[in-house]
């Protein structure tokens, strides 16, 4: 099945997601757009994050794939339901895929998620761990500033040390033995995140876990690429071009290749 | 949806895959049929696989289920595809998770897998392994004592720590990274094995994967069962209902309830 992987987000954080779709599946390609001119999604009013979504998701759509990643948390948070009713091919939020591996190594049954404000007060995270096992406690968090920070390049040193210090303190005692990375950008902060709690803390990252979830769906449909290739991926941005095509190759440590602009919207 | 989730094996192996398909979703219900009688499958012809396979299938066809978990490696080797294109439920095979989560971990894309000699000579790991990354190197390796030590119980201890040192010998110095434990009995031996490849070194268990894709598919086909109950399992083998019980009760370090046996075949 030769058509692409749709991977979609409000910036750069869907790239953790990318990146681990060609490393763990790399003969498949993907079609990528980050919508970098209305990033951060993560404050926005979920009727305009359902509608900036749909614009990505329509665009894409004209290119065809076979599968659709909603790769931005606040994103899936609000509409993947909606999307997987409406669309014909398979479509994978990033919260669903953390929540089960969150469930697969939590030892004590306590589990905490830090996200966007969008993401922790959709609650979806919650819903999805207790759909699965009532038991389970979850400690919820946003972190409002990690996405600017990264979204800057910022993914080390004093600043960033001092900013998830803080944001964190609030999860200190609760008791949790695993954290769900709920932000596709969080990935970028994990060792500064690894240093504050602790090597005891399992660190669930939704990127590896979702790309993991893509290849046993391509499986289950019968959509897996098997033949050999050289994939030739596109990523599209609303935003500058090449400062996504430079922060994307810093990030990846891949050749992303050309980076196109596009517009969405009106 | 409040239909079981079936488990087949050719005998106690797939008890692993129950009980982390058990913990990591607790409402769910599991209908269990280990083939203790004909075990182990992994010496026998690929004919006599495939019909004793088909036999617990139809068995559990009667009870109604809503997925079917084939939890031997050297079953899931033979027939799982026939199986996938027969039933109107989802099915799941072994190789598939342990396949994929490999490519997840693996830093060098060099893996190891051990099974028995069923599975090994069937090739289903390298397939599945190449199809998805046709670059990553196998090694693999049959280990036919594995499976009547564990069915007599022997978990560790001198015998245990002397059939494993010999059998993982011809893995030496090969480089892997991560080793498939390609066979469902083989968690069991965990410790042994872990002690024998040392800490550097991965390792895979089909249960704990395949308990996450069937939490995955589940959610894709809105299959997971949830308000809140307390499950009634239900355990069958072939052979002596009481040593099932027992061996199962010990392993599994819960109470598996009743346990009854039932004829397959004439």
């Amino acid at each position: 099945m030769d058509k692409p992987i749709g991977v979609i987000d409000s910036g750069l954080g869907g790239l953790t997601v990318a990146k681990e779709i060609m490393r763990q599946l790399p003969k498949e390609e993907i079609v990528y757009i980050g919508d970098s001119a209305r990033c951060p999604y993560g404050p926005r009013d979920p009727e305009d994050v359902r509608r900036f979504t749909w614009e990505m998701i329509n665009r894409l759509l004209k290119e065809q794939m076979k599968m659709l990643v909603i790769a931005c948390n606040t994103a899936a948070a609000v509409v993947l339901e909606e999307v997987k009713r409406e669309l014909a091919i398979p479509v994978i939020g990033v919260v669903h895929p953390g929540a089960i591996s969150a469930l697969k190594v939590t030892k004590r049954d306590h589990v905490a998620v830090i996200g966007t404000a969008g993401t922790i007060s959709s609650g979806a995270y919650e819903k999805a761990l207790k759909a699965i096992n009532s038991e389970v406690k979850v400690d919820s968090l946003a972190c409002p500033p990690f996405v600017p920070l990264v979204e800057r390049g910022v993914f080390s040193g004093d600043e960033a040390v001092r900013t998830v210090d803080q944001a964190l303190t609030p999860l200190d005692e609760k008791g949790f033995d695993t954290l769900i990375l709920g932000c596709t950008h969080y990935p970028l902060l994990r060792e500064v995140i690894r240093e504050r709690v602790g090597p005891d803390i399992e660190l669930i990252s939704s990127g590896d876990e979702t790309a993991r979830e893509v290849s046993s769906l391509l499986y289950h449909k019968n959509l897996l690429y098997v033949d050999d290739r050289q994939p030739q991926h596109h990523f599209y941005t609303t935003g500058d071009a090449k400062r996504f095509k430079r922060l994307a190759d810093q990030w990846m440590e891949i050749d992303v290749g050309h980076v196109e602009t596009i517009q969405l919207g009106e």
